[in-house]
This record gives C-alpha cells, structure tokens and sequence, in this order.
C-alpha cells in the first residue's frame, strides 16, 4: 500500500497476474499511477507495482475499498462477480469495462445470445441442462460436440471436445453448467484485437494468426499469413462491431476460426489478451498502453506495426525452474529477440512469459522465436 | 522495503530519478528485480519500484545495507564518493561501473588528464587554482574562457563561460574547484552512448545531435542530419575506444563538439543519458535495457534504430502544475508520438519529462515532437 500522494490518474487493476505487470511500463511513460488488487505479494504485477492491495475480488467489502481513490477501475481478469461491478458503479466508481459489456466476456451463453441476435457469425450453439441433452444437440449437429463451461474457463480449461456419449457424461460428471456448440473444422485461428474509448473512439489492430497446442496458445503471427485484405477488413469489422454493440470500454479480443465459408467467433475476451503481446514492440500503441488510454478515455493510438512481420512465442514451463542461466545463450545467438518472463515461479505447463521477433521475413522471425522460445524452456537448440 | 525474496537478478540503482524510473520497463521485460536507493518515497523511480530504500547515498553505512543481497549495485547519477565504492567492492559487492571507470564521470580533471593521454580529442585545458591562473590561461587561449566546476556540475550547472577577468572572479566566488577549458568554437553538438560488458562486448549507438538552451538539452534528433558516415563511424570509434580505455561497464555517453577540424570531447556519463531517451522506442534494444545487460554482463542487444529518423523533445516544467489535461489534444492531434513522464512535480524549468516521434522525415518528425513538447509545457499550438 503506498501512502504517496498520486501525481497522475489512478487506475485500479482487480488481479494481478502477466497482464497487470505488463500495464506497468505504458503506465510509467505515461505518468499514470497504478494500482493492483492480488491475492498475495508474490503475485507477478504485484512485484513491480508499488500500490499493491492485498484482498479477495469476490469480497465487494475489498473491491470497495481498493477503488477509494482511483479514477477508473479495471480488470486482469474476468471473474470479478457482476452484481459487485454494479455495486461500484452504485457508489459512484468509474468501472472500464462495465458490468453490462463485461458479461459477455464472463457468460459464454450471454454472448453467444447476444452475437446472434446482432448477426455476428457463431457456431450452431445451445444451453444444454442435461446430457441428453447435449447428446441430442451433437445427434442433430454432428459428431464431435464442443461442450464449454458457461462461465469461468480459459486456456483450454473448461471445454471438451466430445466424440461420443459416454465423453458427454465424463464432462457432464464435473457439475459445472454446460453449452454445447458444433464443431468447427476450421482452416485456422485467428484473432482480432480492438479498443474500444468511453468517447467511441475504436481502432483495430491487424488480424494475427493464432497456433494453439492442447487449447493453449503458443504462438502468435502478426500480421496473419496471406489473409486476402478484404477477408481482414471483414474480421476487423466484426471486432469493431461487437465493441461498439457490446459498449465495450477498452480492449477487446476477439477469437475467431477462419473457415472456407468465412470467420466463426470462439471467444471474447475484454481486457489485454495473449495474442496482442506482440504489439509491445511490434505496434506503434502496446495493447497495454491501448487498454490505459482507452479506460481512461484518452484519445487511443496508433496500432500500426513498427515491423512487417512480427512473432510471439509464449514460454511454458519446463522441469527446470532456472531460466536466468539461459538467457546467455539466446541474447548473444540473436540480438534482436526481446524476452519477456513474467516473475513467477516455474512451473511445469504454466506460462511463464514470451518471446518477441520483428522482421521481414517471416520464416526466418517465425525461426528466431522458436529458437529463443524452445531454448528457453528446454535448453535445446532448433 | 520488500520482503518477497527475488525470481530473478537483483540490480540495485543508486539514486531515484527519472533514469531508475526508466529502467523499470526493461526490468519488467528481463524478470529482472530492482531496488533503489532514494532520499523520499516521493521520488521519481521511487514511485515505480516497489524495492525502494530510503537513505542518505554519502553514508557508507547506508549503502553497505542497500547493497545487501544485490547482484550489482549500479547508479542514476554520479554524486556517490569513490571511496565508498570501493568500500563496497572490499565488502564483495559487485559495483558497475567501477570506481576506477567512475571517476572520470565525476572528476573533469581527471577525465581531462585520462583522455589526453590516450589521444582523445580535447579542449585546451588547465587545473586553475585561483582566479589569475583563470585569467593567464584565458590571455594565452583566448576569450571567452570555459570555468568548470571539477566535481559536482550537471545540465549546465558547474559552468561558467567568462568574457573577462571580472566575470572569472564571480566565478571563482562560489567557492568550487574550478578547471579553466579553451572555448570551442563548434558547429554543433553531438552525442555518442555506446554500451560495454564486462567480458569485453562492446556497441554503439548511431551518433544523434543534441540541441541546447541555456546548457539544458532540450532536443535530440537521431541519427545526427547529414553526419558524413566516415565521422560518423570516427565519432563512435571515440566512444568505444574511452569505454575500453577506461574499462568502462554499462553504459558511456560521451558528449562532443563537431568542429571544422573534427571531434572534440566535452563531457562523460557512465549511466543512462539524455540524448538515449530516444532509444526506448527507437531502437531495437533501449539505453535503459542495455545497461541493465550491461552490468548484468548478459550479451548486448542491437542498437538498430526502428525508424529512419527519431526526434525526442524534453518537458522542462511551466506555470501550470496540470500538464495531464494537455494529453487529449496532444494524443488526438498525433496517434504516434510517444510521451512520457517522470512523476515529479511540476517546477519551473525541471526536466518533468520528454516526447518522441519516429518517422521518415526530418522536419515532419521534428515539427511533430516540438508541437507535442511546447503544448505540453505550454498550452500553446505552435
């Protein structure tokens, strides 16, 4: 907790994980202070942010008391509970998103509603309270069925692809309350990152490619591979148009399968998102500089890219937790690179930070991240 | 004061100004840990770097215990004495730049000493104990004559350029060592920031031109209009050839002035400069994050600039106390150019803060930092 008179705005961020910690260096350059809500003091925003509350985001009494203060209250994550975003608001708490657009990004139903009724292409979708009744969904929609927990999974967590009644039990048998939607055989993934200013300023940055590997993304391309422009023009509308639907209020990431009849929106996410990392050095406006404008309703800026291709490879974590000891070798192999960790500990699967190439090449960009990214986590040379 | 313990290196930064503040970002990139050293939780970095110490950087006792647990203990500004440094080394502390290195940043005569005999283009010059000592070295070098405070001057404090001998004499009023600099008709002047590791790695920025008032930098333009390569290269050959000559570790900016006869050397930063504040989004590794390398002794990174031509404008303080209500024009008017600011309060003439603006034409990216740096100070369009 600082006892310091603030200089610049004071904006809140509820959590405290990767994406908080990365607001910080656009907050320093920008003479705004933050202020972070974790759990613990260990917490990976909370080891570089002076104004660090300790406090539970499900306790309103917390939240009530870490926005006293600030000039605008915004999100790490998506699980601060609705009605408390209502109550903030009540008491007179700027909250960028809001409660009304946020729910989108919490309520994986809400959304799918709320996208079809304004025609944004969606998967075939349906809220399904039992397993027959995904069963019967998946019988009258094809084989595999996705089922999603409606609300509260990520990175792969709370979805299961499910090939035959009985794996429609096993998801069934975890309780949680499901959707169904039809499967998608797409080409690709892609992703679309907007902002969004309370003024309805929006700007888009250009569509990447995402590599997922076991519902986990490991490697954003930027811009996305011989996407035709007129295809990218369509994904960016639909980004700015969900934005501008939707009353979002700073970022928003868009996840999308492209398909050979077109693009099909995955997922919504409304805060910075790990296929955006790459505009930290690769973009005029970092995401997260983007995000601090947008919620604090400056004008936003530029999303041009300062390279032509631009590559980010998330690093996972391996066996051993000492990745100091390798940085050596990847910094002197490639001056270039930019690494990015996160200051956590290591631990196996969890993301512990990224890579970062720029060029003109993009075999070669794509190369040098896997490199930095493999040895980094591995101690093995590609 | 924290009590978490450290994922990654630990760097201590002597000193909580802007330029401890500036290397944050990159700290936050790396996973490197910083703590500072600072005379109020008030100040700049202070505000930034949850690790900050409050003392006094003259007491030995002080820095014994801020160096504590420190990987290396490096510095923002060159006021702390030589013998503490080495009181520290004797301890077994890690201190980059040494003090044998740091001396020639914090003595000009022994900076004057050291260079002239390693062949370093320099002005003429003298040790000038007393006021006639001034005068005869200014009757046999010419009017006007340089005074310098010998320790302790930065941003044109510490100089006096003296007309006759009754202008000496005020300046020898005040007490200071002074040593006594044949005046050097210049054409421009320029600055060279090359970086140096311990195991020997050296690189060099482009050679910038910097534009001053009243002995105050107040603009910087990279890489310096219409440098010829082969001086340019010269130029740099100097920097490095100090750095090693004086085993420099972390960064050295070296200070010239172009004349009709070549390179002249004026002053030596062992630290972050002024002139490489261009560096955070105009090249490809930035001054703050190569020093970080640096004294870490991890390999360099390249010093490549991201555009053709970058202009950074200093913020010195005006009237008004609320420049943040200038950022909505200033942000609407240019969706690219850069601000940052140093959280201090705002004085009258203090450095609060800089712009850049990265492009391909000089006088648009020029005309762009100047109309961004004179409606922030002022408010007024120019």
């Amino acid at each position: 907790m600082s006892a310091i008179s603030p200089i610049g705005p004071v904006v809140g961020i509820v959590g405290a994980g990767q994406l908080a910690r990365m607001s910080q260096p656009p907050a320093i350059a920008l003479g705004v202070e933050l202020r972070v809500l974790a759990n613990t003091p260990e917490e990976s925003a909370a080891r570089v942010i002076v104004d660090t509350r300790i406090g539970d985001y499900r306790d309103l009494e917390v939240l009530r008391a870490f926005a006293q203060g600030c000039d605008v209250v915004t999100f790490d994550h998506e699980h601060v509970p609705t009605e408390h975003i209502k109550a903030l608001v009540a008491d007179g708490h700027t909250v960028r998103p809001g409660a009304e657009a946020l729910v989108h990004a919490q309520d994986k139903a809400v959304m799918r509603e709320r996208l079809s009724a304004i025609g944004v292409p969606c998967p075939a979708w349906r809220r399904v309270p039992s397993a027959g009744d995904a069963t019967a969904f998946a019988d009258s929609h094809g084989w595999p069925v996705v089922l999603k927990a409606v609300r509260g999974g990520y990175d792969g967590r709370g979805v299961w692809v499910c090939r035959t009644p009985e794996e429609v039990a096993e998801a069934f048998a975890t309780g949680v309350e499901l959707m169904a939607e039809a499967f998608v055989p797409f080409e690709r993934e892609v992703s679309v990152l907007v902002a969004r200013s309370p003024h309805g300023q929006g700007v888009s940055y250009p569509v990447v490619e995402t590599v997922q590997q076991d519902g986990i993304c490991v490697e954003v391309i930027a811009p996305a591979p011989d996407l035709d422009p007129e295809a990218a023009a369509r994904a960016q509308h639909i980004g700015l148009q969900i934005a501008h639907e939707l009353g979002v209020t700073g970022l928003l990431a868009v996840e999308m399968f492209q398909t050979a009849r077109g693009f099909v929106v995955n997922e919504l996410a409304m805060r910075p998102h790990n296929s955006g990392h790459w505009t930290i050095e690769g973009a005029t406006t970092s995401q997260f500089e983007q995000h601090l404008r947008a919620v604090l309703d400056l004008p936003l800026g530029s999303p041009r890219m300062t390279a032509q291709v631009v590559v980010m490879a998330n690093l996972l974590g391996g066996d051993d937790p000492d990745l100091f000891k390798r940085y050596e070798h990847v910094l002197a192999h490639d001056p270039g690179i930019k690494l990015h960790f996160y200051g956590k500990e290591v631990r196996p699967g969890r993301k512990i930070g990224h890579v970062t190439a720029l060029g003109s090449n993009l075999d070669e960009v794509r190369a040098r991240a896997r490199h930095a990214a493999v040895y980094l986590m591995t101690g093995e040379y590609t």
